[in-house]
Parts: structure tokens; sequence; C-alpha cells
């Protein structure tokens, strides 16, 4: 039209506008493996648990260490704020669904009771599994010290969008690097989105991205502040990313997908994507494990002036095994999301993930889907 | 396939289409400015509020002026017909709805009455904040020297559509450089949504353009008489035309992006489209002070032979204060507007205004919020 | 990818995708004109009533000339198989729903009887209006002249896919160039939707064609036999080839899009896509004098082994003359349609029609148009 | 934007993306020959029955046999496990909805009984028509030819992703070409989408190729795995690879589009993407003498561990003959797809499935078939 752009505008894609083609070989599912590197540590399935408070307790991330993930606890969660949680879930699940929003952000202005967050690191390290835990960029400094001490074997430092350069009035940024040679376990850091700013990540020396901002169930980043990249695109870019700076440097750096996964297959097309591993919400909140009894939330929900993410219900399905690992009683994918992933690479001839990060993507948006709602609603 | 083309077809974009990706840096949101400069006035808030009668009455273009913002009164609105508006915005909020077009065409036949507009200013006037309010073109020779007179600060001129050329049988078309040249106050022309039409509009020495055709909520012109554009393209296209016109002159003309805003997310994907400044309806017209009780309206509803547009009912939600600066006790994007612009703007790491507009738009189709809306259907 | 091609897939339009955009000048919507030309004949609005039972009768063909369009009779209908259609007309209206199909079959299986045809030609003349019939081209060769003898002034040759060439094992099939030779009055055939197709029925020295296959409310060709183009897309290549037969020619032939058109706002995209009028048959069959009592069909409805197309309920909305002319009660644009061509044609600085199809398109996914319709939906 | 991409996403296209355009010829439909070819059978409607238990008992496959098509018996289903399938069926039938997945995993868990697959193959024969049959690759070399020795014609192996490769740890990988040559039948293998994959079967000496991957509506292969690729791409594909294969060697092999096929539309378009004809399943479930008494469920939906499809309710329409060959009592393309194909390619002017394979494809959005269910609603 020859009038001048402001700005372009770039194509971006969510999961449920692709599909994975298969290609000229196919092979058995016992025959793939599914294991994920972190730094030194090794898991045999390639599995995260979201540090959400209606997700992680120590209890269950007791449960997902011996299944060969690994749980991450929000040490500035209801388990760093309250000696006895369980009485404080209850009163989130028992609000009536319009002061859902107002008893979370009432529950979340009490205070982080530093005495509390060595105990939890000590509660999960009894069951003899591998300990990560969570903390915000805000308070990582001060606290990381104290969970380290405790025993905690991974350091997670999240919110909704952290880069390698903040700054802030009220405190010095913190600083990755700095960090990292300070205390010397495997930092996992997120969310982020793009290729330069997870290469600037990298190069902080930390072990993992998480990817993914404004794409959860239960968050509401996009509506509430218009910020938010699909799930493939980010995947991808960040695995671009993660794939310069291994030419580069020779260091891997762990990709994982954080964020919008309820099913196995969203859970294949994030590896597919790049993904080295995934962060798993609400699957795990509907274990009959769960600590969220049937509900659930996100970590920016009980903001005191501008929450983000409601109180969902989510539901409770069966235990973690039978989610994690089957047998499936349903057809829609949202159970034995550790059969769906073999099952997937089975059928594009994929023996490991990073085979399996090779596979062809295809954009196919998912008509189907809304047929079937319709069939659904035709038959009952 | 080698067929002659008729015309091309420009895509364009809206806001349920795109998302703003973070970058780099991440700042605190204590750290932002978010001013508004029109012409010599400046405003703490990039916010105005919509020339409809159920969003601005003069006590709630008081409360919005103390609260940083610029309401702008509709002076061929109910305010410039009736003596007692009150009395006949009952009369509307009550019509049952299959009437509600009806009562509005008769309610809104009713003659403008020039004493009136006067007393409308001067009562604005009285609470101490900038007065700012609206004709449409036919009238604006005519009635905007009263409304100068009286003391107003801004002239806001604005029908569906308004260009710097128009030419009737009936009246001589307004010139808009005369206008600016008589009445010594900034000037405010809409609405408009391109390139060319906005840079002759700043060619007349205007000092703000309201952009948007067809988006709003109360608004039903594309149904009606087909025309429109999507808010992130308009927005981009006529921030390009500020661009070019402030290299070439070196005045900043204002760019407001004007309807389809109902969400914090909406407000800063305008603003990362280019815009300077917002101008909401609904979420005004939901305020506890707004004049609609609950419903809204737009201009072009009263029409007497093609009324474009239907009373919806909005609901009233909280005190107009809460709903612009917080905090905000829900989660989907509509309260605390203030705060998620800060938020929004510290996640992608802009200091001011003009630094958010250089952020990164993303095509990322709003999947999710279909979803959405079918769960609030679904549970009310 | 490599892989070689089996065919391309061209992107086509439809009306709910785009939008008009406005331009540089305003005008008053009085100094617009509308006026639309077939061969000699001149009418003053561009609306033509579409061949269909449910929506022109000799009476309500009257009716539309005296407002200045065109009513269609289709003489292979009801009006020509039945003394009486009123009876019938009550039959179809009063059968169940699921049985509407199966009614309509048999109704429609009875014989065409010469012997009205020229009655009904003589009913139409009788009112002084310009009379237009419809026949199918197997019909044509055999019962055309008996209209024309009545003193038919348009003849409409139409069936879901009409093309210059056609292959029968049971009849000759027909000759366009030997039937306009013959006739001598303007000939209008349909329906088309490409460039050469519609450039070869022009070379045939017809004087109209109408454009669309599939878009219908009443229609179900897409679903049964896969066929169909946009009526957006139809339209435009229709009128590149009418451009490009002008060019070459200087015969202008009239492009008339028929089909999925309910609102001001499609009409006005037919005409910015190119037509110079419109074909309506869902806004007819709505007026109070419609012989359709509220219903509609297709006339490919009653296929004895392929019926195309449900009987509808389109309700009774108000006189014909308040649905093309107004004043409009209502605000979804399917009321005072002149009147919307007319504000529209104002906006974007139209004069005529020929300057209106120069008009800028625009894609633009209606996204609002979805939420809404859901809304409706879910509250009845 | 300069930022490395980690992959390209190939865009693909399903049934309700896109539509059949007529051209510049049209022809009656009792002018068309729409026969099949497969090795050296014949067959005089382009349509197979899927190997669904739901759709093909010996009994129906001697109806679709009898109607000029080929109905396709799973002997790995019901009928090689269970001496008395009928009360099997009645049982899945009358289980509560949400149990169906339960007990469809217990009842395939019966093991099949190899003394069952000859009389099933004879039951057939017993019918006078061509017998074909299908197995999983694993169990083909040991099954196979039990069914050749009872006089099966046709060989279907089929499984969700079939590659000419397949690597296992329990069994050695079925190699097509040794089995080609062995059994001495026609051998289709399935499923596939890709143009490399469909190659390298073609190259084994197969005479057919299903071709579909997620896209059924009794499956849910994508939700599950991930996996899919929409028909009218998979099948344009593998139309090129057989092209290709024909251009080098003179052979054809015919390309079956399997799946997602419910209405005359649909199969119009799957063989305007390249097919020689199409495998139905909801289509036969929904026949009168069909084995599912009203019901359809997919081949891995009883996986015992990742079941991937449900039993939906497809209700019973009328004899299988009407819904193939009409006449129609419906007007949305489920019955009468005989008629629908022959309607459609005289509107194209095809005399052949060859020619029919030439007509054009648009890519149009079904946005009407939305309006649709907006239109139901509003009735009711």
């Amino acid at each position: 039209m020859g009038v001048p752009q402001f700005k372009n505008i770039r194509r971006t894609y969510g999961f449920d506008e692709v599909a994975i083609a298969p290609g000229l070989l196919t092979i058995n599912p016992d025959q793939t493996s599914i294991n994920f590197t972190l730094g030194d540590l090794e898991f045999a399935i390639p599995i995260l648990a979201s540090a959400m408070d209606a997700a992680v307790s120590p209890k269950l991330a007791a449960i997902i260490g011996k299944l060969g993930g690994l749980g991450v606890l929000n040490l500035e969660g209801l388990w760093g704020r309250y000696d006895d949680p369980e009485a404080v879930l209850w009163e989130i699940g028992e609000a009536p669904k319009e002061e859902a929003t107002t008893v979370l952000q009432k529950i979340y202005s009490a205070p982080i009771q530093e005495r509390l967050l060595g105990q939890r690191v000590q509660q999960i390290k009894e069951s003899n599994v591998t300990c990560a835990i969570a903390l915000t960029p805000q308070n990582t400094k001060r606290l990381a010290p104290i969970a380290v001490e405790a025993g905690a074997d991974v350091l997670v430092v999240q919110s909704t969008v952290t880069t390698a350069k903040h700054i802030s009035k009220s405190y010095r940024g913190l600083i990755f690097s700095e960090l990292v040679e300070q205390i010397k376990i495997p930092v996992v850091v997120g969310n982020c989105v793009s290729y330069e700013a997870s290469l600037e990540l990298m190069e902080t020396g930390i072990q993992g991205i998480l990817v993914g901002i404004g794409p959860g169930a239960a968050c509401t980043s996009r509506e509430v502040v218009g910020i938010g990249v699909p799930q493939v695109t980010a995947t991808m870019d960040c695995a671009a990313a993660r794939e310069e700076y291994y030419r580069r440097t020779g260091r891997y750096v762990s990709i994982i997908t954080d964020g919008g996964i309820r099913t196995g297959g969203e859970m294949c097309k994030a590896i597919v994507s790049g993904a080295d591993a995934v962060m798993l919400g609400t699957p795990i909140a509907q274990a009959t494990e769960a600590p969220g009894h049937g509900y659930n939330w996100g970590m920016a929900s009980p903001h005191p002036a501008l929450p983000r993410g409601i109180r969902i219900h989510v539901g409770t399905r069966a235990p973690l095994e039978q989610i994690l690992c089957g047998p499936s009683t349903v057809t829609d994918g949202t159970m034995n999301l550790v059969g769906a992933l073999q099952a997937s690479m089975g059928m594009v001839g994929a023996f490991t993930i990073k085979e399996f990060q090779q596979a062809e993507l295809v954009l196919a948006p998912d008509i189907k889907a809304e047929g079937k709602s319709f069939q659904i609603a035709q038959v009952n």
C-alpha cells in the first residue's frame, strides 16, 4: 500500500494450531528413552511439577521424585508462610467462587517466615528425592542461602517475566552470574520467551530456562497486562538460543516449557518445538495427592493490587502415578502422559528426546476440536 | 493464478489477535512514568472518558479529572438537550430490552438547547478540572464558540468518520484550519483510522486525533454500514502519520485510541500499537458514579433512521478510582487499568509511554479467550 | 519443503472477514446516487429480490418494483405449478420441522403448467412495474418464449452453476448467444463465481451475471457437494471480468451479487467488492408481504434425490418498504438497507456506485461478531 | 526479525477450510463415471467401509459389496475374538457413557482366535462379493496367510502410522516387499500422510495407500499424542507421490482418503485433493444394517494403557443403500453420497474421477457453518 509501517507484527504459534507429522520410520514405544538432564542431575522422565501451591507440597514432591520427575516447591507460597498450610488450603477450596480472589489476596498477605524454609527443604529431602525450590528474584539473594544450607538441590528463580537485567528503586537487581557462582547448585530461571533474553540468561551460567509467559490455564497475564507469547513459538525461540549457545560454548542449558500443557499431545508438541522437558501445573493439581483438593491458582493470583489468574476448579482425577504413567481410562489425552510421549516418539521414529525435537511440525488449525464439542452437545 | 485482481485486500489486526512480547530488560512498575500531553495541557494518566451520555456527566468529568485523566462531555447529548438529564437516564435504563432502541430514538429527538451548553461547561469548571466537550462537525461552527466562551479547555469534534474534507448540500463543510485559528483551545478530531486521513487532519493544526471506527462494544457500524478497521492496525497507521508529521514539522500531535478497550491488556496493546493515550467507554460506564446506571450506548444508537449500536448492560462494578487505579478484586483485566499499564511497562522494561510504544507485538490468535467466554457463559 | 505440490490452493474471502476502510473525503448521504442499470433498463435502487418462492410472488414483485428495485419470479416454482400457490405456501409453513424437506420434495414434484406462466407475467405487468422471471437452463428454450410473449421484461436463467458450455445426454445444451439473439429482452445468467466463466458468459451477449455459489443462508451446496466460493472473492473476480470485457468491447455487463446478504454491511461490502447490484433472499422473505409467511427455502431444497438447503425460519419483521428504505428500529443492520448504503457511501466519500466500488477493503476477522452470536445462543 | 528459526512450520489444510470452485464447463451428473480400480479389481463406486467393528460385519461387507463398494473387516476386532460378536456389540452399546472406554478395554482384552479368521472370510465370500480384511503390522506375518488361504481378495495392513521401515525389539519389522511377493493378493497399507513415506511404501509393491492420521470423528490421536495432518494436505501429498511414482514406473497405486469424511461435500473434497477413493467410518456406522447399533469407536479406542478415541453416538439414519446412493431426505450432505459426487462432478464438468482430481480448490474458511448453528439456536 506504500503506507509506512509503524512496526512489524510477527506471527507466532500455540499448541492448538500445530500438530506433529510422522516421518519415514516407526519404532516400538518401548525402544524410546525419555530421560532429562539438568546440570549434573538426571531424571527418568522429562516432567517437572510447577511451583504452585495447589500442585506441589513436600509430599507431592516426594511422589513425583520417586516417579522419576522433579517437583518444585514454592518457598514464598503457603509452605513458607504458614505452619499448617493444610488448613489454609481447605479454606481456599471452600471459599465461594465470587470471593476466591479476595480470599487468596488475604491469605497470601501473611508474611514469609524464614524459619519454615529450611524445614520444608528437609521434609522433601527426607524422602530421598531431589529437592527443588522456587523463589522470586526480589527475595532470592536473601532466602536462597537458607534453602541451600538446608540441602536444596535445585534453585528455581521465577517471576512472570525474568531477564538478565532488572532495574529497581527499592533493591539492587539480582545478578545471576553472582548467584550461580555463590550457591553452587543448578539454577533454573524463568519465565522467558525470546531468543535474545534466553541467550543473555544462559550467559550468566544458569542450567535451565523456564519458557512461557501468559499461556497457563490459571494465568490471565494476557488479559490483564496484554503480555504473552504462544508456547510453540516461545519454545522454538528459546531452543534456538540453546543451540546457538551450545555451538559457541559447548555447554548445554535445558529448556523447560512451562504453562499451557494439559494433555499428552501438548507435552509432545512442546518437545517437538525444542523443549528438553516440560513443567506441568493443571495435570499435577488434578492428582489425588495434590494439595489443592481439586482447585488450582497461579502465583500471580493473590497479587494485592493486580491479581492475574483465577482459582479454577480442575477436579481430582486419579493418583499422580496414573496421570503421569497410566494406564489411562480416558481418551482426551489427560492421562498417561509418559505413555503418550513414548507412543508419539514411536510414531515418528524418535529413539530419544533429542531426536524427537527434530520431528516435523505442521500448522493445522484444530477444527476438529470445535466440531467435537458440537457433536457432544448433539448427543447429550 | 494469472487472474487479474479487482483490488487488493490488506490484512489488518485487532486487539484479540496480538500480544506484547517482553524484551531484554525488566523494571519495577513504580519506576514508570505514564503522563500524557495534549497541546500545552498535561495529564497524569493517559486516559480519556468517552463523550457518551452513559459514561460522562459533569460530575464524572470532575472525578476523572481529579484522578489525572480527562472526561469529555457530549454537548449534543442529554446534557445539551434536557434540564434534568437524570430523569431521562433512568427512563433509558428502565426501558425493556426490546424497546430500548425506540426509546433512545424518541429521547434524542428533543432539540439541543443552546442555553444549557454554557451551564454544563461551568458545572465542570467549578470542580477545578480541565473541561473537554464534544460536538459533531455539523454543529461545531455554531456551538463551539458558546462552549469556549463558557471556559471549555479542550474541544473534541467527533463523528463516526471525520476527514479534513467534507462535502454537504445543506451546510458548508467545517474547515478545521479556520476552527483551530479561531477558537484557540486544543482541538481533538475523530474518528479516523488511516495514515493519509490523519496526516491531512494534522496539517490543519489540530492537537489530537481519536482513532477507531467500528470497534466499540456499543457500536455496530460494521454490521450496519460495513465500515471498520481493527484497532491495532488503525492505531499503528495513525501513529505512523504522527511520526512522519513530527519529522516534517517538529510538532507532536497526540494519537488517542478510542473504542474497543475494556481491559488493561487492551489498553497496553493500544499504546504498544502507537497510541499516546486511550479513550474508554465501557470501563467508565461501569463505574458506580457513571450516569448510565449500568447501561451504555453509543452516540449513533439513537439515529432516527439508521441506529447503529445497542443499549448494552455493562453492569456497575466499582468506584471509578478503583476501576482506573485499583486495587483490583477481579482477574479479567477490567480493574486497575493504571496498575496494569505500569506492570506491563515494567515487564518490557519501558520507563515512559514513548518507550512502551517501541515494544514488540506478536500475532497470537487468542485461543484461550474463546475458551474463557465459553466458561463464563457456562457458569452464569 | 521441496515436496512437489499436487495443486495450489488459492485464498478466498467472505463477507465476515472483510470490512470497508474510509478514505480522505466524507460526503452527506443525501448527495449519493445509487441507481442501477441493466441493459437499457434503469432502477432507482440496486436491489433485486431472489427468484425464491418464499421471497417473490407477483404481489411482492409489484411492491419492490414500485420501491425502485426488481423482483424476479421463479416460473418453475409454485406459481408455475399450482393455480393456488397460497394454499401450498401455508402447507409448507405448517409442516413440522423434521418433515419440511420431505414436504418440499412432494410439493415440488407437481408438474410445471405452461398455461400458468403467461398469467403470472401478466399479473406482474398489471402493476406497471418491470417484470423479471427466472427459468433453469434445461427449460429455457421451451418456456422462455411463453414468458416473453406474455410481456416479460427481463429473463433470468439460473441454476446452481451455469456456464457458457453445458453437456447433456438428454437435451442439447442451451446456447446463450442464440437465446440472446432470439428473445431480445435483457438476459441475466447465473450463478457464476469465476473470472473466466463470467468472461465467457459475457461474450454470449447477456446483460447481467448473478454471482454466488454456496453462500446463501438457505443453501447447503458446500456441505452436500463441496462446492462454493466466498462472495467477496467471487464478486471481485467477476467484476474484474466485467472491467476487462468493457475494456475490450465498450459494453458494460452488470454484476449482481446473489446470496449471503442479510445486512446493510454485507450489501455495502458486495458493492465495494465490485458488484453493481445485489440480489436478496432472506431480507425479502422477512417482509410482511413475503409469500413465505416467515419461512425461506432455496431452489435446490426440493430436489427429489439430493436436496440442498433447508426450510429455515426467518421470521416476519416489517413491511418491505421499511426493510429496504427504513426507518430502522433495530441496530443489527437488517433494516433500512438503502439508508445504510447511502450512509456508508457518505463515510467513504463515494457519490456513485462506481465510486463506491473503488473504496478500500481490509481483511479484518470479525471477532466481535462471533462472541456476540455465542452469547445470544446461550441466552435463548 | 533476524532471529534464527528452530524449525519451519508448514501450513496444512483440512476439509472445513477448503471448497471446490467450478470451472468453464458443466455436464449432466448422469454422464459421469465414478468407478475405482485397486490392482486388477474394479469397483463401481469409490467407497470403502472402514475396518471398524461398529461399521463392518460380514453382513455389512456383503451389502456394500453389492452396492459396488468394498467393506473391510477387521480380523483383529470382535469378529476375530468372539464366536458371538453380536452379544458383545450390544454390551458396548448399552454401557453407560462414562464407562464406555473401560468396557471397550475389557472386551478387547479377549485373545484373537485364529480358528475364527478363516470362518469370517468365508462368511463374506458366500455373498459373492470381494472380501477385504484388515490386520495390524505386528500380526500380519502370522495371520495374513490364514486369511488368504480362506479366500480373502484384499489385505489391508493398518495401524495409526505405518511406514516402510519399522523397528521393534519384540518382533522383526514387517517387510512389505516380502509380504507382497508372498501373498499375491492386492495389499493396501496405512495410515500414511506424507509424500516421502507413501513413495517408500509404493516402492514395496503394494497396490493402495490409506491416507489419514488423526482426522476421524472417533479418533483422538491429536489430543493424546499430538500427531495428525489435516486430510486435504495429507491427500494432496500422497497423491503427488502417486503421480511421481507413476511417472517413474508406469504403475498406478491407489490413494484412499480414510477418516474425517461424513458428508458428500467432504468426499468430493477428498477426491479433488487427489484421492482415487474414500474410506468411510461414521456414515457406514449410521446405516440401519451397521453392527454398532448407532455407536462408533476407533481401532485405538480399546488400547489397554493409552486409549485414543471415544465411543460416540452416531445414530441410525437409513439403510446403507440410501445413505450411499439416495434418495436423500436430509440437506446436510450426509445422505446420497454417490449422488452428491456425481452432482459435484457435473458442476465442475468432470467426466471421470481423474478429471475431478484436477478441479480447483480454494481456501475458504467455513464461516457459514458457524452461522448455521447460530440460526438453529435462533429458531428453536
